[in-house]
């Protein structure tokens, strides 16, 4: 199980900055009202855009992965490519998953040592980005044939993966004629919409989108979990971590469930302390993509425009994602010695053994160099380096007065990953009831959306143009060499 | 030559979040400043920390050059795989040139189509991770023989880097016997330091990390170089871009200065405006890691505590990271409605065509699907489409009062690459100088590094560890389900 020390975000640690511990503990107002919403949440589970919460559980669990294994058993063999076309969240956790549990060189590997086809997620519209994936996919053995491609779109009217999907279908067509559409699963709404509909006349196999769960709360859903499967990673150990944290995000007390508790922390920390930016520093290249994945769920969920008593009040939290070690030689003299603006969430792994033969587990620093200045790495564990620095980095936090707390893996597993995943998605819904927002919608997406329609010539969408030229144009104040 | 429009950093588009165009015209105080800063950085121009001021000029240009092209002429045939072992300013601009200027698949293409070996930069000592590298590389067709590891450290006393050495050393040793120095390029001091005895008495090949050169500020330096021209990057036209805009960036007309307009710019909204948080978003791929390598620029650089007569003051601003189109889907509602706290420089490329016979240049979006939702997409352009959502979030950001300046990459080259690392580096010259703070050292990071030898057993840092122990035991505040 995962595991939280939080002693640095208290003010025995860190002053002013730090809460007092009074704060936290039974009969306090901050575990009270952490309390009153384990109530709420227990009342809401499965309803609404709650309905995330039951992707763990039978019978959403059972129908989900049947239906995934049943597509990815068919095609595992079958493709040497898989591409995944989709943006937000049908691509973040995706490339989370992938990262997290498989190697760095898996792509590079040969099939003998690699579960599934190479992955590859373009989640833009990047011609250059695109087109390279697509022409290393035409170009490698088997070509096209080997290739299969994974639309993600409830609606189908995201315009960068429509966009992508409609030259893949284009390509897929010419190159293998009306056997094109063995080569797409699309994962999409059930019942309705344009992606929908599109599948039903095509007659693509599908996997579905779930009424009830928004984007960057679908990982655990057929969003994330087919190319997972396809990929060999362990998606029932996912859904079983995501169950072990449910069962543990159900208590009434604030220390022992660790999402109200990771909630009353940051939010307390961003509105009374003005800690109003969160960096997720993981000392694990594994999990760095998780902090992507954790971005959007963080930004999206939380940063809304409120209207209180006719004053507007802007909310949330600036995620940032940072990488350890790597970044104590990038970002630790600012985060020491710039604006105290931060609360940080580090995360450390206690051991990299592996059983995967494409990853060595611990390495060991090999003495017989001889030379005094680095001698007091010889025979030392790599692990042991990674740790001792990141509590040396704790500690220069602490020495600055800047609030922190770290979450361990005991190893990286798919089911430390469910962990970790249901874990940060309570996390967003507590701490979007203790700001008073609503952490499932997203209205401030819509005008860039539209405006795109209207750049785009899309029919009846000519006015939004007109509106963005008004506001852009003249553009005197240009530097141009 | 790169563009900027700063239109939406004015008062005139974002009202009180942005600049009053007077703060910026000739005879206003801003203007007096820059220009007096210019003149300043006209007499300081390749002394002390600022010689990297000089790299792009003879005689160094053609020593460094000569000297890289030099070891690469002799090592681009004979290796597979190029493994770079480095941390910081020793990866993070060997990282972004090789994003920018090569295609994402590069390491996967079969040699015709790769100009120079399969590239890895391990900027990390989890094991897991380099493990992986390894592990591929000695398993890789012509193994470990085939495999040249580039050792980038001015000191050789970096614990990252020196115990990375330590393992490829040995590893080395054991598979290749004698000729293992063969394998190993280090790029370190030129004359003193352990890295250079360790070089000296082994005799490996080096290039050196040129004295007055921060790793922050040493990609045009053989630090970054080498690796580059090993995986067929055009240097010279890296440097001819860094001469190009060090002309521009000697003009001393704010306007007509890109690099005191962008600081100027920065450093205001900023220090008056409250614009503490800085973004850099690419529309294009290959540049995400460049705004990776500007994270460093601008946080190391800039984030250092002050002591104004008496009073701490914590300067600097907080570089983000993100990429367009993809974080519309992500960080936008952010953006929009969360704390008004940042200012944007987002990054536009205008073609995307391509003489790389593994990236196809732009996609147009095929006709013939039929489906009216989407139909408007047919017949456009990608590049058309990618730039219409950039066009479509610099108005939503306006329309949020959220001011933002866009930098336009003609095409992405290593000529406008070169423009636009030297451009980022002046402006932290003049924001350093603007902010009062000397932009060339990092003392915060020391706290760390000292720390990780006491818990690392280094003879003589004891003390140190005691220091963390006490510092962060006992820890009651643990949270383990």
């Amino acid at each position: 199980m995962l595991r939280i020390d939080f002693a640095n975000c208290l003010s025995s640690r860190v002053g002013d900055h730090g809460l007092e511990p009074d704060l936290l503990v039974p009969g306090s107002e901050l575990h009270a009202a952490a309390a009153a919403l384990t109530r709420k949440l227990a009342a809401t589970k499965g309803t609404g855009w709650e309905r995330w919460r039951l992707l763990h559980e039978n019978p959403t669990r059972a129908a989900h992965t049947d239906a995934v294994e049943s597509v990815a058993s068919r095609c595992r063999g079958e493709f040497d490519n898989l591409v995944v076309l989709g943006i937000g969240g049908s691509a973040l956790g995706n490339i989370a998953l992938q990262a997290a549990l498989n190697p760095p060189t898996y792509n590079l590997l040969p099939r003998g040592l690699r579960p599934g086809p190479r992955m590859f997620v373009v989640d833009n519209v990047d011609p250059s980005c695109f087109g390279a994936v697509l022409r290393y996919c035409e170009s490698s053995e088997g070509g096209l044939k080997r290739t299969l491609f994974n639309v993600i779109s409830k609606s189908g009217e995201t315009a960068e993966t429509a966009s992508q999907f409609m030259v893949i279908r284009d390509i897929l067509k010419k190159s293998l004629g009306n056997n094109y559409k063995t080569n797409i699963v699309a994962i999409t709404d059930p019942a309705k919409g344009t992606m929908r509909q599109i599948c039903d006349a095509e007659g693509f196999t599908t996997l579905p989108v779930p009424d009830g769960v928004g984007g960057r709360f679908s990982v655990l859903s057929p969003v994330g979990l087919f190319s997972a499967s396809m990929c060999g990673i362990d998606i029932d150990e996912l859904l079983s971590g995501a169950a072990d944290m449910d069962t543990l995000c159900s208590r009434p007390e604030l220390h022992q469930n660790p999402a109200s508790l990771i909630a009353t922390l940051l939010v307390t920390l961003g509105t009374r302390k003005g800690k109003t930016n969160h960096v997720m520093m993981p000392y694990a290249n594994a999990l760095y993509l998780l902090a992507d994945w954790y971005r959007q769920l963080w930004a999206e969920s939380l940063g809304k425009k409120l209207d209180t008593s006719g004053n507007t009040v802007y909310a949330g939290f600036t995620p940032i994602k940072a990488l350890g070690t790597t970044d104590q030689h990038s970002q630790v003299q600012l985060y020491r010695e710039g604006p105290n603006d931060k609360a940080f969430a580090l995360i450390e792994v206690e051991s990299f053994d592996s059983s995967n033969p494409a990853v060595p587990g611990d390495l060991t620093i090999p003495s017989g160099l001889g030379v005094d200045a680095i001698s007091y790495l010889e025979g030392k564990s790599m692990t042991a380096l990674l740790n001792a620095e990141k509590r040396a980095t704790e500690y220069a936090l602490v020495e600055s007065q800047r609030p922190n707390l770290t979450i361990t893996f005991p190893k990286i597993d798919a089911r430390h990953v469910g962990q970790f995943i249901y874990l940060w998605e309570m996390v967003t819904a507590y701490a979007g009831l203790m700001l008073g927002i609503d952490a499932y919608d997203q209205p401030a997406v819509e005008t860039g959306k539209i405006a795109t329609f209207g750049l785009m010539g899309r029919a009846g969408y000519q006015k939004h143009k007109d509106a963005v030229e008004r506001a852009l144009t003249p553009t005197p104040h240009v530097w141009n060499g």
